[in-house]
């Protein structure tokens, strides 16, 4: 673990909240205990099946495809020949059946288990020196998580942290949205998120809530190596406990005639930002 | 129109397209020519059917609520009283009914026409000083222009411009997406897209494609007082000849590994880089 090296601590827009009792995560505690999700599940479109392919973490049951789909697959994994994969030809239609009429399918599906359950113990583990990752409170839209997955893998960040109780589980739209990203950017579902913020806290990193009602512009904020970018639910925000457990609140300064950003959008932005230099 | 005022032109990233003949879109001709979208459809949810309500342009048919909706709706138009507007009170399945059962309609719906159709050379008249107008080349997904809308609007820019060949008309789930924004940013539809952005350049606009393959970061553009950004589609990018057509090609930097973002979060990013300072 990198020596603790955070800015300087101000009034403005630094929180002093109260430590949670009880809740320590040093000395194994577990800050992400988590119920298992272990349905199957129909991952589709060329990224999100080329990528799933291309993971050997990921178990593979079945790949169904069109003439077309395997045919565009082959483009996607250049150098590996998709004949050992037993791809079933099917029509349309079946695919159709099997991810819901409206999934841009592109005529191919992949039937696979959700990829094991990590905890947030192991994403600090696996990180040494600089290091992004993001923790998204009450998350519910897989599409948007997915959308986060993917603007996270384009800029660097490891992993993104959801709460439990309110993230859906691994989906086919999750997977296509986050284009791919599923399988490099862990999703680490959590109990409890405020918990699971002081365990990072504890490893160094320094948490940056975004507020809309925070005095720090997101541009304004010191470069910290190892930095989490924490976003709340679309409208709601931040709940008040997730947002006293950040170490500072931002915004990202916009017209105050339209009050919030898309979450995926808020997210990109403030990846791109806090990765730069 | 203001003076133009184009930062140097350098070899670096600088696209010197030939002029297509016969395109010019001064003397009144018109860029921005295009079919009606006259169809009446429902727009849903808290947000977009206040600012649709607050905006004189929009013509009101019905508005059906739940009785949740109907009190939802009266606590986001503080200082009008909603008996006025004759609200139908329905349950919630009628309004899934009208609004697909997979809309987040937060039981209240409006039926409308859609807003009158604006020209590029509108959009250049009403726009005076410093300004921001955005160009998707071939975005489809009506829920991915709601977003940028969105965003068009959290960072000031006025217009949204899209061919007319490949944008869905005004939807539901477009003004949901755009939260509001709908009634605020022009959706422009234009038959000819690289026209269009001859008509902007010759407007004292500079036009900025993101692609990327381009040399320069957005980080490093000159800030240009009247700008365009120019996205393409996902995967796609843009196409040949609006790629040539722009003044200069930028890209959003980002890990090597994940192609592309999601068109809504490249435009937010390019959005607010573009708009700072």
């Amino acid at each position: 673990m990198s020596k603790r090296k955070r800015p300087p601590r101000t009034a403005r827009g630094r929180i002093n909240a109260p430590r949670p009792t009880g809740t320590s995560t040093r000395g194994g505690g577990k800050a992400a205990s988590h119920t298992p999700h272990g349905h199957a599940l129909w991952l589709y479109g060329i990224h999100a099946v080329s990528a799933a392919l291309a993971n050997p973490a990921r178990r593979r049951h079945r790949v169904i495809a069109t003439k077309q789909g395997a045919e565009a697959l082959q483009g996607a994994v250049a150098g590996q020949d998709i004949a050992t994969l037993n791809i079933e030809n099917v029509d349309r239609a079946e695919i159709d059946s099997v991810c819901g009429p409206d999934s841009v399918h592109q005529g191919i599906a992949m039937l696979t288990d959700p990829l094991p359950d990590i905890h947030v113990e192991d994403v600090i583990a696996a990180g040494d020196g600089p290091d992004t990752l993001v923790v998204l409170d009450q998350a519910s839209d897989p599409r948007n998580i997915g959308a986060v997955m993917r603007s996270a893998r384009a800029f660097g960040a490891r992993a993104v942290i959801v709460q439990d109780r309110n993230a859906p589980p691994e989906t086919g739209s999750m997977a296509k949205a986050a284009s791919g990203a599923l399988e490099h950017v862990s999703l680490v579902r959590v109990t409890n998120l405020a918990r699971a913020i002081w365990t990072l806290k504890d490893a160094g990193y320094w948490c940056l809530g975004l507020d809309g009602h925070a005095d720090t512009d997101i541009g304004d904020v010191d470069p910290t190596p190892r930095r989490v970018i924490v976003l709340g639910a679309e409208g709601a925000g931040l709940r008040r406990l997730t947002r006293e457990t950040c170490d500072q609140l931002i915004k990202i300064p916009m017209d105050s005639a339209q009050e919030s950003l898309n979450l995926s959008n808020a997210a990109a932005i403030a990846l791109y930002v806090l990765t730069r230099g």
